[in-house]
């Protein structure tokens, strides 16, 4: 009877986990958990601290009991420490009580995912400094808040973790700056969608600051007091870390699994990894980006959960693939929904294109329809005419135009084509020409196609 | 110096018009309208009925004096009455005199549009007998409501007009019946779609009949008083009637342009007829439809916006091209958004494919995220595996899923591209696995790829 083991019980392996137990009800398959629960929806815990969900349980999608049940011995609290590939078997650490042992499999699944990443800064510990990458330090955190009243909180990061944490914090009261060390906002907002971000922001009373250089954490004995920074002191109450994630995987030091220069596993569509029975999915991989062809960084929920069903199809024998994202991604700031797919400009130019760009304002409604308001939708396409990212961000339906515009991504769809794309129109959800489809039509008269 | 005639001062004709004014300044650009108004936003009138629109005003997009101060000569109340090709000629007629003559053109736009199709039934006229297809008919009714208590109407036809003019009669606190001779809605609803529009109706308090067979109007004196049914008598305060629409090119009959059976006008993707100097755009043309690759009869106002645009470019020598449509098409009732776009199983079938098909209902935001709701979405597919439609009804939500299909049908996406579809993700928007990923799943497993 074939053993599957997984490493990790979060969306990848979860989901892969799940698969196989349907396609081969007579394997054994085996989860272990560094962390203290399975299977949750991390992407909440924003919304869990700000209120907006209510019960922490809401975010689980099983307990580890039900996932039991369903006949997957998950194991909570197992650390991978090493792959011991010649023998298949893992080395692992229980972490409750210290010990280690080696567990054999048949076939490996590698579903460790990310690891919130500390910037190396003198002091940057204590009771108050809390990162936001899963469930122990939503816990954390939520415990901090009820237990005292927190006046003031420095969030340090302009990604989507951070805007998200910066409403959230503000929704409990707490008075937040926001700091990133670079102009940069969500990885790659052009300045008009990032500026409108920053409105939003300081329109419900964050304080952002930009281009900040943070010198040290200045602590009162297990507390942090301040982030010395050369734009001044930055005093507050709990300081929230959200400067990036790197892939777990450093328990594959001197394994033959191959890995980018960042640590990210390299699989091939079917998530193998080109060592024999073993495969990879979710946040501690490479995938492919359909828009420059080539690998890339880009861990996200949803990516995990598609290469998670694709891995435990192809370890089940069965046939899917997963050819990959787009580099689509949503999030909302207060009342401003923002998104981004394909690339910016910047990275256009990086991966060898040329970029020609067009952005537009325009209604989320007809004129005389009451509510909506003005959107921006961005453009970016090679001087050729192929369309190669999106950027929107307006009051209402922002994923809609998003998706739209990855699904034109994925098809390789020229501007002219997006310009008289057959969009929906009705006087409660759209202008008659869709802001798609206006600022397509702009790019495409820029590219004098 | 040449000289474009434009029939019809809508959509269509004014888009051409002011592409043509924009890009040949020196042209005489003149647009003959049959009725009171150019360039309005009939898609608004039922919510001008409902009171959601407060001006009718807002529904211009340029009053007839603007649009004159802008260098196009625009005439109203003059009707085309007959194309004299071979001189060059159209005969026209002015409607407030009732005087004819010919207007002579260099380049003819017919953009004249459509007119309301009323079902051949004895007394069936009446001064409380509606239709609404231009402000005129949307004047008519204003006035009417405004001028007593309405207490009930009968709203003939299921297709988007009948449902938002049961809506917003509904808002004014007119009790509706909406019937239809058929049991379709919105032409092409599958049941598990259409089955919750009609709900959605009930629960807001419209009666709804379908398969009805009418058989006559009953009238006393000027008005009619009820219409005879075969499911017994339908007495109401006013009768509105939106069963659909013709292309209005009865003053083609005998010229060269090329017509269907149904008489609409056959162009190519530049908007041109094939007769020397006349171009045609809007609700009177056929369009081509990307999913069959053939022609079909599919007015909408977004459409006619397109074809305009092109055709005034066409007309100026410049290159555009109108490619087609997916038939996407959106409407809202009460709380129900309900979105179609491709075939439905039956279309694909008379269309020559093999259909397969799947419907599914999930939330559209994250299970743990407040508000939104159930969605359903219905994919309909090839054997082989390309995407040929989709429907989806729910809360929220449905333009972006729409528009999402519409992109992935016109790039010719497979199923089981579409099911690892890059689409937006983040609790507040959609579930991990947005409710196209589910089915276009669900859809996938069926057709065993």
């Amino acid at each position: 009877m074939p053993k599957l083991l997984v490493i990790g019980g979060m969306a990848a392996g979860m989901s892969a986990a799940s698969k196989v137990r349907r396609l081969r009800p007579e394997w054994e398959v085996t989860v272990l958990e560094a962390g203290e629960d399975p299977s949750y929806g991390a992407c909440g815990l924003p919304y869990w601290i700000g209120g907006a969900v209510v019960q922490m349980d809401d975010l689980y999608a099983l307990s580890a009991e039900e996932v039991r049940a369903r006949g997957i011995d998950v194991r909570l609290r197992q650390r991978a420490l090493a792959l011991l590939e010649g023998k298949k078997r893992l080395r692992v650490e229980d972490l409750p009580s210290g010990g280690t042992y080696e567990e054999p499999y048949d076939a490996l699944l590698i579903a460790t995912g990310s690891r919130a990443l500390l910037p190396a800064l003198r002091g940057l510990e204590g009771d108050n400094l809390f990162t936001m990458h899963d469930l122990g330090d939503g816990r954390r955190l939520q415990r901090f808040l009820d237990e005292g009243r927190r006046r003031s909180a420095v969030v340090w990061g302009t990604g989507y973790i951070g805007i998200e944490m910066a409403e959230n914090l503000a929704a409990r009261g707490v008075a937040v700056t926001l700091i990133n060390r670079s102009a940069r906002v969500m990885r790659s907002l052009v300045p008009e969608v990032r500026d409108r971000v920053l409105r939003e922001l300081e329109d419900h009373g964050v304080r952002v600051l930009l281009e900040v250089q943070v010198l040290e954490a200045v602590r009162d004995g297990a507390s942090i007091v301040s982030l010395r920074t050369d734009r001044g002191d930055l005093p507050a109450d709990l300081f929230l870390v959200a400067t990036g994630v790197r892939p777990a995987t450093d328990f594959l030091e001197g394994s033959p699994v191959p890995r980018s220069a960042e640590g990210a596993i390299q699989v091939d569509e079917t998530c193998a990894t080109g060592v024999h029975g073993i495969w990879a999915a979710g946040d501690c991989c490479q995938v492919r980006h359909l828009v420059t062809g080539r690998p890339a960084y880009l861990p996200l929920g949803t990516t995990a959960n598609k290469m998670g069903r694709v891995a435990g199809s192809a370890i089940a024998g069965e046939r899917e693939r997963f050819p990959g994202v787009v580099g689509t991604a949503i999030t909302r700031a207060f009342g401003l929904e923002v998104g981004v797919t394909g690339l910016s400009p910047d990275q256009a130019r990086e991966a060898g294109f040329d970029p020609v760009e067009a952005v537009i304002e325009a209604g989320t409604r007809a004129g005389y329809y009451p509510g909506g308001g003005g959107t921006l939708v961005h453009l970016t396409a090679d001087r050729r005419g192929r369309l190669l990212g999106a950027q929107v961000c307006g009051p209402e339906g922002v994923k809609g135009r998003i998706d739209t515009a990855a699904a034109a991504l994925t098809g390789g769809m020229k501007v002219e084509d997006l310009a008289m794309l057959d969009m929906a129109y009705a006087p409660p959800f759209a202008p008659v020409w869709d802001p798609l489809l206006v600022a397509a039509g702009v790019l495409k008269a820029k590219l004098g196609r």
